[in-house]
């Protein structure tokens, strides 16, 4: 495992002292053999590291671990999958995850991933990688916290060409535009994000559209077959609304979302990131705080939405976890 | 094939004429060997029925035919996966397509229903008897015509335990109750519904909450591991309703919807279906028209909810269609 954050330590509780709690998940047995940080040491152990009171076993707890190190752990340890849980870089364009992930991919080791950057830079060339070495990659917490979007995909909408999809997919924007709706300013919404822990202590990629911009080329490789960037993305964040423009929006029923959007027309995908005025009744307007929603339009059917409540760490660790069950079922 | 309605047309239609159309279905190819119907003949070609113009084929097209011939073709006839249309009857406990389903099932042959009586009434012995011949029973168009909801949790909840399901699961009740809201009689909008084709020509399956009842019992079965069957649903329909009370309510913003309910505890599954008054602000209360919703609970995440806008044919027949996939999926 790379990282050892908040979802990391959440998965590591699930399959140690929780585990006994969750009768569904008895005839799963894992054992890790090395995790990696970039800020918070290491600790590996080949016949699996002892997962009660894991933070004695860390050695370096407080140095930082030089990239190359980790990547030459991902290239020497034994393992069976790599569990990559670094924090998405924008300016490094998802990197160094993508080092890390084709990395383990070239040694034929499947790869699970909650980071975004991966699959929004460069999904193609990496799931390439994973078929040709007969592996699986997978990224079902990159998007919407471990709710089910690509293994409904994979499984749900088979024989169908998605062509379109929308939702509310960045939790902090969506958390601040219901605060701002409910009468508080800009900065004491971002700092009660901040407190309950969502918000970055630089709110500006939230704020910004950069995660929603990250997410939307997630589903657009992923689902639409594209080789888009967050970059590709038209971008308007929100800072540029006021409380203001929302009570006049609520007067008349409407309410401002920070919508994703990406549409293929033949072979070509457009994407968006922009704050959109709803009327209360559209499906969409009734997310609010930290809920969030997907629309997915196929040419088979009729859209479906896919929506969250109140999301949880529990949420993104379970992602982790399904992708991991998902390839445990797989490969027997 | 048994049934040729509304839905086995479509079906038939995607699979020929406009096979073309959709990119992802290219390679899909399926020789159907004998269509049988209750009321409109049959037909049956060992060599692949012609599906362009099919009805030309049908011989005995204005008579009945009796159960007892189907369930010989069934039994005799040479395929590889029965798809039953037939229609659900409370009345008969899910009978005759019940002894369909298992004949096919004993041959080793998979089983593919859009038919709620099957899962809603002999859910467990049906699946077991699928196991024990290593084949697959699937029914995803029984609930929410053909969204993915046994798909999803198939592939999207590994290692969850579900402990409650609850949702707007009835298009004709949900369609009334919107007329209601803006104004019209309860006549008035069950003809409205009927002249759109979703309300049957004795509406009262709906109205008295029988078909939601079915699907509340296909969901606890399926999902929940449940033995339950409709008449275990605790049920009220919807017509002691009337415009004065859906009046006084809209007045507080608040909705009524006919919802589905059930809940696990230990081993144990309550069911209900009910009027319920919803702010308007709640996730179903936006769920209006012909739309449906469904929220799902677990031990190992927070509730996630899907929803289908606007169905049609397409969405019923596209739930066989992914069904069928699934199988051949599996048995490549």
């Amino acid at each position: 495992m790379i990282g050892f954050g908040n979802v990391g330590k959440r998965l590591i509780h699930l399959l140690s002292d929780e585990h006994p709690d969750h009768p569904r998940l008895a005839d799963l047995h894992c054992k890790f053999t090395g995790i990696f940080t970039k800020h918070h040491g290491y600790t590996q152990n080949s016949n699996g590291i002892d997962l009660f009171g894991i933070e004695k076993n860390f050695e370096k707890l407080n140095s930082n671990i030089p990239d190359e190190k980790i990547l030459q752990a991902i290239s020497n340890l034994e393992y069976d999958m790599l569990v990559e849980l670094s924090e998405l870089s924008i300016e490094q364009k998802g990197e160094p995850a993508i080092s890390f992930v084709k990395a383990a991919l070239q040694r034929s080791k499947h790869v699970v991933t909650a980071n975004k950057g991966p699959a929004a830079f460069a999904y193609r060339e990496i799931n390439e990688l994973a078929l040709k070495n007969n592996c699986r990659f997978l990224c079902e917490s990159a998007v919407m916290d471990g709710t089910p979007v690509f293994s409904l995909a994979r499984s749900g909408l088979l024989g169908t060409e998605i062509k379109a999809v929308s939702g509310i997919l960045n939790t902090t924007t969506n958390f601040v535009l219901s605060k701002l709706e409910s009468g508080s300013s800009f900065s004491e919404a971002i700092q009660f994000a901040q407190k309950l822990g969502f918000a970055e202590a630089d709110p500006s990629y939230d704020l910004d559209g950069w995660d929603a911009s990250a997410k939307t080329a997630v589903l657009a490789n992923i689902l639409m077959d594209g080789t888009i960037t967050p970059f590709d993305v038209w971008r308007t964040g929100i800072i540029d609304l006021n409380n203001e423009m929302i009570a006049n929006a609520a007067r008349n029923k409407n309410r401002f979302k920070l919508i994703c959007r990406a549409e293929k027309s033949g072979t070509n995908i457009s994407a968006k990131v922009a704050p959109e005025l709803l009327p209360y009744d559209h499906p969409f307007a009734s997310v609010n705080g930290t809920d969030s929603i997907l629309k997915i339009e196929t040419d088979l059917m009729g859209p479906i939405f896919i929506r969250q409540e109140n999301p949880t760490l529990n949420d993104t660790a379970y992602g982790v976890l399904n992708d991991l069950l998902t390839i445990a079922m797989e490969s027997n």
